[in-house]
């Protein structure tokens, strides 16, 4: 994995660590990390960033507020009413970008793991919903409760509805009650539910597991998955005998799987 | 909500009642509540009639007999091999009515809850994986038997294997063996079990709160649900956030957040 | 179900017996039924001869090793790089093959239970989700460990995903650790985990209760189930509907209707 990285930049609401090949994005915008326009762009960048960067092989999503996200920021939308065209254009622009976020996470190079501290509700429930794994704390909790607003959560439950089955989904986004985190894992929203002093210990675990694979192996294997899951199952075949048929040609399942019929540990190049 | 309705009537087979913005829709065929052509026409046509009433906020599918629903009538079916086509045109018009019925739930612009308190078996079993949500008593029992009697059930597989996983499905419909309520909870066949003195206060309790949220966005949202269910994720990013902005523009959802943002109880349009 | 058959045959490395309508298919390739071109090709074979063999009602799919099968046989793939194309041919085949005898399982006329007494891991794992039941021993295993080794488990990913939840899925993809049978049987990856020692007998209950069915009946269902599960819903209707009609006009829905109403025992004919 080469030398341990530290570093630690960001914006003003977002903090961005980094240790070995684990980079961490935490949201800081308390109260609610509420995803104005501006923030869900600076948030889509540093995601992007974080692919670009060669030393980055996954990413944690994480919050430093109290809350891990509270969903869009309804006072700047409500404020956008005043203008000319009652907001239509500055919703669409919100809708596309909260889009364009969250399939940033499905198509980002490296695995994105969402670590839930608190409260995760509307499109903060999708972010956690979008990210390839997630790991919450005992504290944190869950809903879709648009509808409670007069505003069901659409966008919200596209990324839900790809979760957890047809019944466990409606009934969050029909009633926009809370659901706890053991009800989560159970209906497969998060992978594993722990208690708050261990969340981040855990998250760190999972992740320098991760990291330890050869990122060009996560790569293709990532995109795989995602465009399969859409294809019927022939052509899910077809696509991806021609993926592991590449996979194979790459140096790191030459060096991978000399490594394991030699008994050693492989030395990954990444390629 | 409005003022509290309270109106009773149906057919020598529906009994069909309305309290607040709930109506409920008891299937009262006994024994079985088989459904007949005829039995098939009625529900429909009840469903229908619920969602055109505007006083209409959810419907509740239930049973006044002992059994939920037995699944068709095996009966006249049979007495349809005495025709001239041995049947064909009646089994034709019994599938064609049958997934109308199924997909008339689907696309009920109001919500739809199942309240199972007995036997729930093949197009029984499929009218509770149709509803939106499914509330069962502890002497529910479920089952896609029609492989014991020579006729796999096709049909409620559609239903089932959209709410469960494939092997959970496949399990009931390779054995056509019974399951209880416990583990149709656990695979997702429906959403929560209560002891049978309970079901119908859980019912209504589940109904209300659906009841109490503005109409026009249960409407947008679930139509929403069952469309992008079907489509690519890219696309049904695209619909969703088409369907937020139009949302966003009504005047519920103006209401409904500035309501929120001022800490008060929103007063619905329905629009 | 007519007389009990006894029969044994197999090739080297494949144990085959039948007892009534059950043909048992067990992996003999010491040490962990890895699947080689060859080896993929006799599994292909012996499930294809089954389904062509009317007395064949049900197949299990077993391991006679400790292990169930451990996926590819990294040897051979590893020796093909030898070659002028660097294996790019050999990869080719092999993956080809693999995609055939998974989908060979899913189109095979008659339903396929698989039993899992020991390791599952990468193309074992997928052969175990591509069954359409799976009964496991406490000692079972899963996992899709070939991030591993450099070689993501794409083509395994197909089936796997089609079983469990994205975020499931994704937990074994990208970490490649071991799922014990509990998890697995929460996920939705097998149907049952029972202790070692029961294992052939609640197999062999499984297998007897399917093949008491009408095979013919079996067949029609088990094919429109992975059809009408690539429909959208209104197709998926149109489809089973159809399906519906086809098996009502066929002598076995007639008998076991019949019987079922006369209360006794039905006598198939199987078509």
């Amino acid at each position: 994995m080469g030398e341990v990285l530290k570093i630690e930049h960001g914006t003003e609401t977002l903090r961005i660590t980094q240790e070995g090949g684990v980079r961490r994005i935490a949201m800081a915008r308390p109260p609610a990390n509420a995803l104005s326009l501006g923030f869900m762009e600076e948030l889509t960048n540093a995601l992007t960033a974080a692919a670009e960067d060669r030393n980055v092989r996954v990413v944690v999503l994480a919050s430093d507020a109290k809350v891990f996200c509270a969903g869009h920021d309804l006072k700047e939308m409500q404020a956008a009413r005043d203008e000319a065209d009652k907001g239509r254009c500055f919703f669409e622009k919100t809708f596309q970008r909260c889009a364009d976020l969250m399939q940033t996470i499905v198509r980002l190079r490296v695995p994105v793991i969402a670590e839930v501290n608190g409260v995760a509700t509307a499109a903060g429930c999708q972010l956690v919903a979008s990210c390839d794994l997630a790991i919450a704390s005992e504290e944190a909790r869950f809903a879709t409760p648009g509808v409670n607003i007069g505003l069901f959560c659409s966008t919200p439950m596209v990324a839900l509805s790809r979760n957890v089955h047809r019944k466990h989904a409606m009934e969050m986004l029909l009633t926009g009650e809370t659901t706890d985190p053991t009800h989560a894992r159970e209906i497969g929203l998060v992978n594993r539910v722990v208690p708050k002093q261990y969340l981040g210990q855990v998250v760190q675990k999972y992740a320098e597991t991760i990291a330890s694979k050869s990122a060009f192996t996560l790569k293709i294997g990532k995109e795989a998955f995602y465009r399969q899951a859409e294809l019927p199952l022939s052509e899910a075949y077809k696509e991806t005998a021609r993926v592991m048929v590449e996979n194979m040609m790459a140096k790191d399942a030459d060096e991978g799987m000399s490594a394991f019929i030699e008994k050693r540990t492989p030395t990954w190049v990444d390629e």
